[in-house]
């Protein structure tokens, strides 16, 4: 596929969402076609799906069902929005992709990282070109999102020691992975950490 | 699993639904305890994944999509219905199950079998202990189906083309599967049919 495909992927209250904006704006700043989408939803099905998840009684989906339904929803996601995104050459910036699986539902509910990896093998096949894990102490980013919590609280619910596996899981991750992943350091000011997404990115763009 | 996991399959209007009720009554006259149980759906969960398949406009979802939707109301059904069922010892009769989804996402939409087979392999893994085809010609079905339409026509309104390779597919599965499968001749009145059902079953029983 032509276009750049990034994810941007974290701990909840990692800054992630708000480093999209600002990256969209600058790469449109520059000149590119952007676009920014975030999981589970993205696209219309996927919105319906992430809904069906992420509103009501969250135990009532085990965490192999929670595991297929957000494949239906990447699945529908990518076909709707980020590969016809990327046939037309833009840069799509998408607030967390596959990992947020591996980790959320793969390494802490018990160990599902080979279920969710041959899954991922069989429906999705594609990984982003390049991944941001935003990386921020557990106890800094639990208390942002507390300041922010809305009707979704699946994940911040879960508490510190959830979002501490979490943490570890996506370092582990980034070390398995390093041509795709760069970590950044998401604990300075917001402007600090824009740069050296920007950095990261531009590097990639040329 | 101790108990009995009897499956229905067949076109739209071989008569699955009533011959399912039929045998349960039967069942329950000997003394067996029956959960009778229907796909997609048959739980809480899987009923609301049913929704989001079968209502609002059919072709939002991709034969992929719609087969890890389908896989995720499945494995629900599975562990919150099905599984508890059969450890209690009882005899469970699902109207469909995943020889549906073979077909109807694996056959009839191009050649996704393959990938129902390793998605079924990887995330469900259990097969019925006796499965009964409800063998029937299309236009039989259809006009019959045509009689009791209701706002979920997902299936029905792919028309007769669709239905005589559903047909051809679920023989070619019986052919497959000789062990698992009883062939019904669905066309005779529906007391015949019970009772060749009835004589089916209680060969697997004894």
């Amino acid at each position: 596929m032509p276009g750049l495909f990034l994810s941007l992927e974290g701990i909840d209250g990692s800054g992630k969402s708000t480093q999209g904006r600002l990256l969209a704006e600058a790469l449109r700043a520059l000149g590119h076609v952007v676009t920014l989408t975030r999981e589970p939803g993205g696209s219309a099905g996927a919105e319906e799906i992430r809904r069906l998840v992420l509103e009501g009684d969250p135990d009532r989906w085990s965490a192999e069902t929670e595991i297929l339904l957000f494949t239906a929803a990447r699945r529908d996601h990518l076909e709707k929005t980020i590969r016809p995104a990327l046939s037309r050459g833009e840069v799509v910036i998408c607030d967390r992709f596959a990992d947020s699986t591996r980790i959320f539902q793969g390494v802490t509910r018990g160990d599902l990282r080979e279920t969710v990896n041959r899954l991922h093998a069989l429906m999705i096949g594609v990984e982003p070109d390049l991944t941001l894990l935003f990386d921020l102490d557990p106890e800094q980013g639990l208390s942002r999102a507390t300041a922010r919590r809305g009707h979704e609280m699946r994940f911040e619910d879960m508490g510190l020691e959830f979002q501490t596996r979490a943490r570890a899981g996506f370092l582990d991750l980034a070390r398995a992975h390093p041509d795709r992943f760069r970590i950044i350091d998401a604990a300075p000011d917001a402007e600090t950490v824009a740069r050296a997404v920007r950095a990261a990115v531009l590097d990639a763009l040329t």
